[in-house]
C-alpha cells in the first residue's frame, strides 16, 4: 500500500532538485535494481509487485496499478527502488579518464557510463552543466554500470589545468585518430550534442583528435556523441 | 490552414500499416526536411508555420497550435512535411554491408543509418521484423542519412545464404575484432537488442567477430547494438 506522501516524493525525484534535497534517486526493474543491491550503494526503500525476500524491513508490496503511478516508465517493470545518492568519490585520474563537456542528453550519458565500464574506464568528470547522472533517463540506459564508473562534477576546465597527462578532445578538424599515437594515461575530452567543445575547454586540450568520414562528401555532417565515444574509447585501448 | 482529414492523415502516419496503405512518411523539423528536399525523395505535402517560398504549390501555411497538434515530437519545430515512401533499390552489396537481425528500437536504427553514412556503407540490409526504417523516430534519429543510405527488408537468411563475401557476426565471443583479419568487402550481421543473432542467422554467419571487454569481471555485460556497430565499422574501415 502506498501513501500519498510517497507518491509525492517518488515523482519529486524526475527533478534534480528534488534529487539533491531528498538525497534519493529512482531505480527501475528487477535487473537493474538488483544489480544496485548487490553493490555498495544503500537502499532506502523498494516498492515491488513480488517480494524480494530478504528486504523485507526496506519493502512496500505494491499493486501493478499503484507502481504505474510511481513509475517513470511507460511500460513499468514490476518493481522500483529508491537508493541513497552517494558520496562523492575521490578521483584516481589512473589510466584513462573521460571528460563531458555540457552532454545534455540523459541517453547519451547513460551509453557513455556503460562504455566506460566496458572499456575500463574509472572516472568519468563532467562539467556541472552535463546532465545529472542520478536523472532517471540516465540510470534507466546505464543499466547497473552507474555502480562502477565513477561520475564527477566539477568546474572542467579548472580540472583540466591541473593534469599533467595529456588531453585529448574529439573535434571534427582534429588528428585523424587511426594515426594517432594514444596513451595509456589521459583525458578524453567529449562535447556538447549540439555545440562540441567549448572555446574555453578548447584552450586546455594539447592535442585534438577526429574519427575520419568515409561517406562522400554529402554524407552525414558528425557522429552522436555517444557513438563517436564508443569509437575513440574502442581507439585508445585496441593497441 | 489544416483540414480533419490532413490531421487523421498525418497522425495515422506514426503505425506501420498506414505508412503503408497511404505511401507517406513524416519528416519533422527544418534541417532534416532541407536535406531531404535536396535529395531524390519526392515531397507530397509540406506544413509549416513559416513560408519556404519555393514549394508553394505543396505548402500549407499553419499556426504554432496547429502543429503541436500533428507533430509526433514534445516540442514540434516549425515544420512537418510528408514524403512519398521511395520504390526499393537494388542492393548493390559493394564494399562493405550492415545487415541486421530483427533490431527492434528506432533509436538504435536510426543511429546505425547514420554511421553507415558516415562509414560509406551503401547498403543496410534488414531482416522482415526490424523496424521500419520509416518509422517517424527513426527518420529523426537519422539526420536526413536516410536519403544517402539504402535500407532493404528482405528475408535474411535467403539473402546471406546467396553471398560469396565473407559473412561476419557479432557476438559476444567470436574472435578478437582488433586481431581479425577484416576484408574490405564483406556483411557484418548485427541481433537484436535482447536476443543478439538468432540461431538460424548465425547458421549462415562464416566469422564470428566479438569487442573485447577491458572492465573487470563485474563490468556491464553487453554493448548497446548501436555503439557496438560504431566500434565494428570503425575496425572495418580504419585499416
Amino acid at each position: 500500500m502506498l501513501s500519498k506522501s510517497q507518491i509525492k516524493l517518488i515523482t519529486s525525484l524526475k527533478q534534480k532538485k528534488y534529487r539533491l534535497q531528498h538525497g534519493f534517486f529512482v531505480v527501475e526493474g528487477l535487473k537493474t535494481i538488483a544489480e544496485l543491491l548487490d553493490s555498495e550503494l544503500e537502499l532506502y526503500q523498494l516498492f515491488t509487485t513480488e517480494s524480494f525476500g530478504d528486504k523485507s524491513e526496506k519493502e512496500v508490496i505494491i499493486t501493478a496499478a499503484e507502481l504505474k503511478k510511481i513509475s517513470f516508465l511507460t511500460t513499468p517493470n514490476k518493481a522500483l527502488a529508491l537508493f541513497r545518492i552517494p558520496e562523492p568519490k575521490i578521483i584516481q585520474a589512473e589510466g584513462l579518464v573521460v571528460a563531458l563537456d555540457d552532454v545534455r542528453d540523459p541517453g547519451n550519458l547513460g551509453t557513455i557510463i556503460r562504455l566506460c565500464d566496458w572499456f575500463g574506464v574509472k572516472d568519468l568528470v563532467c562539467s556541472k552543466n552535463t546532465v545529472d547522472c542520478f536523472n532517471p533517463k540516465v540510470i534507466q540506459a546505464t543499466m547497473g554500470s552507474i555502480t562502477r564508473v565513477n561520475v564527477s562534477y566539477l568546474e572542467l576546465e579548472n580540472f583540466l589545468q591541473k593534469q599533467t597527462i595529456p588531453v585529448f578532445g574529439a573535434f571534427m578538424e582534429g588528428e585523424n585518430v587511426y594515426r594517432s599515437a594514444l596513451p595509456k594515461q589521459g583525458v578524453l575530452v567529449m562535447g556538447n550534442e549540439a555545440n562540441g567543445i567549448s572555446e574555453i575547454i578548447e584552450n586546455v586540450i594539447t592535442q585534438k583528435v577526429s574519427i575520419p568520414r568515409f561517406g562522400d562528401l554529402q554524407a552525414t555532417e558528425s557522429l552522436n556523441v555517444a557513438t563517436a565515444t564508443a569509437i575513440l574509447l574502442s581507439e585508445f585501448k585496441r593497441s
